[in-house]
C-alpha cells in the first residue's frame, strides 16, 4: 500500500467519523430520541427539561464532549459503578502506553526505518516508496541500527511492566476502598451450597437447615432452596404482558383499539371486544400459573442459597470444604440477587463437570474451525478463482461496479457479520459451562471472546496473508519466530488500515446506535406500544473490552516493526475514551458490580500481547542477521512471565475474595449500624425466585394481584 | 538376547536372593545385630528376650517371613502409621493390577505373538529365535490377531481405572477414620504465618498478639514467634556430644580411656587427662551457648507458629487470605513440632518465591543433563570406540577379564551409583524450594525422582537405545508416538532383565542391610562410641516409592509389547511385600505421619504409565499397518485424562485437607474431653524452637543443666 491510499483511507474515514459526530448532536438534541441517547437520564427522570424546541437543535455542537469530559472519577464511580471505572482506565492505561510508544516510535525508529536501504536496493525509485519504507523491513540487514530497536524493546518493555504494576496496585486499592465504602451487600453474607445429599423423607429444605443449624450455629442465618422455576416464570411472563396490554386498553378507551374484526388481518368477520377477550384469557393463565406453582414447590433442585449473619461466616463456609465427600456440599461465592442468571443451571456436580469439559472442547473447535468461513471470505477477493468456481457469475463480474463491490466490501461485510455474532455465542458457551451470574459469565465469554478475536484476526490474517497457513506450525515451536518474523510485518498496512476503519469508524458509530434509532422510529410509524417500559441497556462488555485489547495487541506488536501505527492508535483512543465515557453517563446503566473483576483480564492480555512481541523481534533480529540481538531478547519474554506471575501472587487474591481483617473490620461497622436487622430480614428473602415472589402492580386489580400474591413458602 | 541368556540371568538373581534371605535369616538371630535388624525392637525394649544361643542360630530359616506375613493391615496401622499401610498398599495394588496384566498377558497375548512370523521371515531357523518373538514385533503386519492386542490395552485401562478409583476411596475413608481416631494433634491447631508486617517501635511477636487478638478473639491462643536458631544449634548440638563424651569418661573410669598422650596420634608427649580438658572445653562452650542464646532472642524473623483453640479456628486462618496486601500475612499449614525443618527457611514472599523458581528451573536442568554420564557411561559398552579415544587403554582391554567387568558391570555400577545420589539431592531442592516439614521434603523429593528415574532410566534408555536419542523431538509433538513405537520394544530384553536384577536382588538386598551391618560391624571393631544411643531409622520414602512406581511403569507399558515382562514383575512384587512388611516392622520408625499423603502420587505415576502406554500403542498399530486400530485407541488417553480429573476433583479434596464437618464434630468431641485443657498447655510450647526449650541429660549434672535450662521467654 503506498502512502496516499492510506491517507484517502484515513481522510474517508475521518469524514465519517465527523458525519457520525455530527448526525449524535443533532439527533440527540431531538425530544423523540431521549430514550435512544439518554436512556438512563429518562429512566431517571432528568431528561425533561431540555427539550423546548429552538434553532439550536438543528445545529451540531461539541457540547457533549464537554460534558463527557467534565465528571470525575469519582463522579463517574458513584454514577456507574466500579466496573465502569475499570473499563475507562484501560483508556487512559492504553492512552499512556502508547503516547510512550509513540514517542519513541515517531522521533527514533521511524527516521531510523525511513532511512534504510534494504527496500530501496529492491524496487529503486522514490515514486514507488510505499509504506513498507517506514517499517523495519527497510533497515539493512545486518544494520547496528537495529540495536535501536533493540534497546526501544526493552525500555518499552519495561515501561508497560511498571505500568502494569502501577495500574494493578491502583485498582486493587480501588476494589477495597469501593468495598470498605458500600452498604452490607446481599452477596457478601450468601454461598451457593450445590450438590446436596439428602437422605430419604427428607427435603433439601431440611436437609440444609439441619446441616447448617448444626455447624453454624451462631452464624446461620437463613437458606433458600432453589426449584425449577423455568415453566413458571415463562407462564408469568406471558400473564404479565397481558396484562400490561388489558391496562392499556382500559386507559385508553377508544373503541377503533378495543374492539377488532375476528377476520383476516382484523378486517372481516365479526366484531370482539378485546378487553373482553382478553380478560378471558388472562383468567386461562392464572389457572395456569396456579397450577404450574403448586407443583413448582415440589420441584425442589438440590442447591440452595445459604445466608449467615456475618461475611466471615459466609466466606468461612466458601473456603474451608463442608461435607466429608468432596462431590457434596459444594460452596460457591453467590452472586448478587439480580445478578443471578442460569439457563442451564445444574445441581449435579458430574452434569457441570461434563458440560464443562464439552464447553472448552467445542469453544477451541469453534476458534479453530472459524478459519475457514474467514478463508473463504478472503478467497472471494480472487475473483478470477470464483469466476472458475462459479462460471454464470462471470457475466455479473464484468461490472467493475460488482466487482469492486465483491472484492471490496463484502469480504469484509460478511466476516464482521460472523464476527458479530461470537459475543452471544461465547456468552452462551459460558453460561452452558456452570457460570451462575451474569457477570462471571460476561467476564469469561470477554476471554474466550478475546482469544477467538486474537486468533481469528491476529494470526489468521498474519499467516494466510503470508500464505504459510498451517496449524501444524503449532507443533514445531521452534519454527514460531521465524515464521511470525516473515509474516507479522508484512500485514502492517493492513493492521493500520484495521485500526482506521474497525477501530474509528466503529466507535463513532456506537455513538449514533444506529439500531436502537431504527427501532425507535419502527416503533413510532407503525404503532406498537409506546408506552411500554422504557429498557435501559448495558454496557457489552464482553463485546467492547475484547475489541480495545485487541487494537492494544497489535500497537505493542506492531511498535517497532511499524511505528506508523502508533498516531492511528492513540486518535482511536482519544476518541473511545470520549465516546465510551458520554455513553456510561448517558446510555448504559450498570447491570451488576463485579468490583473490578475485569482489570485481569486486561493485565494478561497486555502480557501476552509484550511476550508475542518479544518472539517476534527474536525472529527479526535473527531474519535480519543480527543474531546476538536475537538472543539477548529471550530473556526478555522469560523475565516478562515472571513478572506476571509475582503481578498474579501480588494481586490476584484481592480480586478472587476479599481478606479476613476487611471482612472482620465490616462486620464490626455492621454491628454498630441500626439498620442491620432490617438487612438480615431483607437478606432472608432476598434469593427468592422472583418468580415465587409477589408481584404487585401499580393499579390496584384485585382480581390480577391476587392469584400472583399467594407466593408459596420457601 | 536369547531365551537362554535371560534363564541364566534369571538363575543367577535367583540364587543371589537365596543367598541374601539365607544370610538374613541367620544374621538376625544374632545378638550383636540387634540393632541392624531390629532397632525398632530394641528401641521399644522388645528385643532383648529372644537371643539365647543355641543350634538355630546358625540355621537358615524362613521363620521371619511367617512373623512378617502375620499382622493385619490394622496392626501395621497401629504400629507403623498410615503412611506405613498406603506403602504397603501400592504393593497390593500393584499385585491386583499385573496379575490380571498376567492372566491376559500370558495366556491370552504371549501364544498370539509367538505364533506371529514377522521376525522368522527375517531370520529363519528355531535356533535363532530370540526373546523377541515373544514380543509384539513377531505378529505380522496388518494381522487381524492385532486386534486381540487392542481389545487387552482396552480391557486393562478400564481394570486399572476401576482399580485407581476403589483403592483411591479406600485410602481416602482410611485418612478420614484415622483422623476421627487420632487424639488431638499440635499441627490441626496451629498454622505458620509468614511475612508479617511490622510497624517501627514493634517486635514481631506484638504484632502477631495484636492481629491475632483482635480478629480472633474467640479463637486465639498461642503464637510463638520463629527465631534463627542454626548457630545456636550447631553449639548445642557441639556442647551435647562433648557432655556425652565426659559421661562416658566418668562412668568408665578407666585410665587407658581417660589419659592419652598430647603428641601425635596420642602416642607422645606429655599425658593429659582427657576429663579434665573435656571439661574445661565444656565450659568455654557453654560461654558461647549463653552468648549466642541472648542474641538470638533479639533475631526474630518475621513469622510464627500461631495456634488457636479449635480446629476450625485454624482451618478459617488457613484458608481465608489474613491481610489486605496478600504478600502479608501469608498463611500455611503448620507441620507436626518434631516434622518441622528447614535448613533454608525464609519469611520473605519474595525470597521463597525466587528460590522456588531457581530450583525449578535446576530440577529440570538437572534431569534433563545428567542424561549426558548416562550417555557416556553407556559409551563405555563400545570397548572399540574406548580404545580410539583413550589409545593407552588398549593394553589393558586386551585382557578378556577387564573388557568383561568394563562392557558388563562398570557402566551400571556407575549409573547406580550416580542414581544413588539424587534422592538426597532432590531432598535438597525441594527443602531450598520452601517446604518446611520433613514429611512435605520427602512427598516433593519423591515426585522429583520419580520424573527423574521416568527420564533417564526409561526414556534415556529406550531413545539412545535405538540411536534416535534427540531433544528436539519433543518439540515435534506428532512424531513421538512413532518414535515410541520403533523404540520401546527394542528395549524390552533389556527391561526383563532390569526387573530381575534391579528389582529383586536389591530388594533382597534391603532385607541384609549391608551398609548398616558394615558400620555396627567396623564400631564393635575399632572402638567408637558403643554406648552411643541408638538410632531408628526412618524409610526413606523418597528413594523407594519411586524406584516402586517405576516397575509399575515398566509393567504397563510393556504389558501388550512383551508380557513375558509380568511373571518377573508379579515375583518382585511378592518379594517387596513380604521384605517391606518385615522391614516396617522390625527395622524402620515413622519419623512422621502425613496421613496417607503419599498416594495421591501412585495414582499420578499409574495415570501417566497408562496413557504413555496408550501412546506408544497408537504408534504400534500404526506401525503395524492397522491404522483403524491406531485411531480407535486415540479416544483411550483422553477418556484416562478425563478420569484422572474427574478423580482429582472426587479425592485430591480429601488429601490436602479435612472437611468443616469433620473438623467440627473432631472439635465438639474435644470440649468433652478432659484433658484437653493440658493440651492447650502444651499447645502453647509445642512450637518453641529445641534450641530454645530447656534440655534435660538423664544424670543430674547441675553444672551442666543450668546454662541450658534459662531459656529465653518466647
Amino acid at each position: 500500500m503506498i502512502l496516499s491510499a492510506l491517507l484517502t483511507s484515513v481522510g474517508i474515514n475521518l469524514g465519517l467519523c465527523f458525519l457520525f459526530f455530527a448526525l449524535y448532536s443533532i439527533l440527540r438534541k431531538q425530544p423523540g430520541n431521549a430514550g435512544v441517547y439518554a436512556p438512563r437520564l429518562v429512566a431517571d427522570g432528568k431528561a425533561q427539561h431540555i427539550w423546548d424546541f429552538n434553532l439550536e437543535r438543528l445545529l451540531p455542537s461539541a457540547g457533549w464532549m464537554r460534558m463527557a469530559w467534565r465528571p470525575s472519577e469519582d463522579d463517574l464511580l458513584s454514577n456507574s459503578g466500579l466496573d465502569a471505572v475499570v473499563f475507562m482506565r484501560i483508556f487512559i492505561f492504553s492512552l499512556k502506553v502508547f503516547t510512550f510508544a509513540a514517542v519513541i516510535g515517531i522521533f527514533v525508529l521511524l527516521p531510523v526505518n525511513y532511512m534504510g536501504n534494504q527496500l530501496s536496493l529492491d524496487f529503486t525509485g522514490l515514486q514507488n516508496k510505499t509504506l513498507e519504507s517506514f517499517t523495519i523491513s527497510n533497515v539493512d540487514d545486518g544494520s547496528n541500527r537495529l540495536w535501536i530497536h533493540f534497546c526501544a524493546v526493552y525500555a518499552f518493555t519495561v515501561f508497560v511492566c511498571c505500568l502494569l504494576y502501577f495500574e494493578h496496585a491502583y485498582i486493587s486499592s480501588k476494589r477495597l476502598a469501593y468495598f470498605y465504602s458500600s452498604k452490607p451487600q446481599p452477596q457478601e453474607f450468601t454461598v451457593l451450597v450445590r450438590s446436596i445429599p439428602i437422605t430419604s423423607g427428607r427435603s433439601v429444605s431440611d436437609s440444609v437447615d439441619s446441616f447448617f443449624t448444626q455447624y453454624y450455629p451462631s452464624t446461620y442465618l437463613s437458606h433458600c432452596v432453589i426449584r425449577r422455576t423455568s415453566k413458571l416464570k415463562y407462564l408469568i411472563n406471558d400473564a404479565d404482558k397481558l396484562y400490561g396490554k388489558i391496562v392499556r386498553l382500559r386507559s385508553s378507551n377508544q373503541s377503533e383499539q378495543r374492539f377488532k374484526r375476528a377476520g383476516f388481518m382484523g378486517l372481516f368477520g365479526r366484531r370482539i371486544d378485546l378487553l373482553d377477550q382478553s380478560e378471558k384469557k388472562l383468567e386461562h393463565m392464572e389457572d395456569n400459573v396456579r397450577t404450574e406453582r403448586s407443583s413448582v414447590v415440589v420441584k425442589q433442585v438440590r442447591a440452595a442459597f445459604v445466608s449467615f449473619k456475618t461475611r466471615l461466616g459466609a466466606a468461612t463456609a466458601l473456603h474451608i470444604r463442608q461435607g466429608l465427600n468432596p462431590t457434596e456440599w459444594i460452596t460457591e461465592r453467590a452472586p448478587h440477587p439480580k445478578d443471578v442468571y442460569w439457563p442451564f443451571f445444574s445441581a449435579s456436580f458430574i452434569k457441570r463437570w461434563i458440560c464443562s469439559i464439552i464447553v472448552i472442547v467445542a469453544v477451541i473447535v469453534l476458534t479453530i474451525l472459524f478459519l475457514i468461513p474467514v478463508v473463504l471470505v478472503q478467497g472471494l477477493t480472487h475473483l478470477d478463482q470464483l469466476e472458475v468456481y462459479f462460471p454464470f457469475l462471470k457475466s455479473i463480474l464484468r461490472f467493475s461496479f460488482v466487482s469492486h463491490i465483491v472484492t471490496g466490501y463484502l469480504p469484509s461485510l460478511i466476516l464482521q457479520l460472523f464476527l458479530y455474532f461470537m459475543p452471544p455465542i461465547m456468552a452462551m458457551f459460558s453460561s452452558i459451562q456452570g457460570y451462575i451470574a451474569l457477570s462471571e459469565i460476561e467476564k469469561s465469554a470477554c476471554i474466550k471472546v478475546l482469544w477467538f478475536t486474537i486468533w481469528n484476526i491476529f494470526f489468521a490474517n498474519v499467516l494466510s496473508g503470508s500464505a504459510l497457513y498451517r496449524v501444524d506450525v503449532l507443533l514445531e515451536p521452534k519454527k514460531i519466530p521465524n515464521l511470525l518474523a516473515v509474516a507479522v510485518p508484512g500485514q502492517a498496512t493492513f493492521f493500520i488500515a484495521y485500526v482506521v476503519t474497525s477501530g474509528w469508524t466503529s466507535t463513532a458509530l456506537e455513538l449514533v446506535q444506529f439500531m436502537p434509532l431504527f427501532c425507535t422510529f419502527i416503533k413510532r410509524r407503525f404503532g406498537g406500544d409506546s408506552q411500554e417500559e422504557l429498557k435501559v441497556p448495558s454496557i457489552p462488555y464482553h463485546r467492547e473490552i475484547p475489541r480495545i485489547l485487541f487494537f492494544g495487541l497489535l500497537g505493542v506488536t506492531y511498535f517497532f516493526l511499524a511505528p506508523l501505527i502508533l498516531p492511528f492508535l492513540l486518535v482511536f483512543y482519544c476518541l473511545g475514551y470520549i465516546i465510551y465515557r458520554n455513553q456510561l453517563l448517558n446510555v448504559y446503566a450498570p447491570k451488576f458490580e463485579t468490583g473490578g473483576k475485569f482489570w485481569p483480564i486486561v493485565h494478561d492480555s497486555m502480557i501476552f500481547s509484550l511476550v508475542l512481541m518479544h518472539i517476534i523481534a527474536i525472529g527479526i533480529f535473527g531474519l535480519k542477521d543480527l543474531p546476538l540481538a536475537s538472543s539477548l531478547t529471550i530473556p526478555l519474554p522469560i523475565l516478562t512471565l515472571i513478572f506476571n506471575s509475582y503481578c498474579q501472587r501480588r494481586f490476584m487474591p484481592t480480586f478472587k475474595g476479599y481478606s479476613a481483617e476487611s471482612l472482620i473490620k465490616k462486620d464490626r461497622n455492621d454491628r454498630n449500624d441500626p439498620t442491620i436487622l432490617s438487612f438480615y430480614e431483607e437478606l432472608a428473602t432476598a434469593y427468592r425466585d422472583p418468580a415465587l415472589v409477589p408481584v404487585r402492580y401499580s393499579t390496584n386489580d384485585e382480581s390480577m394481584n391476587s392469584p400472583l400474591l399467594d407466593a408459596p413458602e420457601a
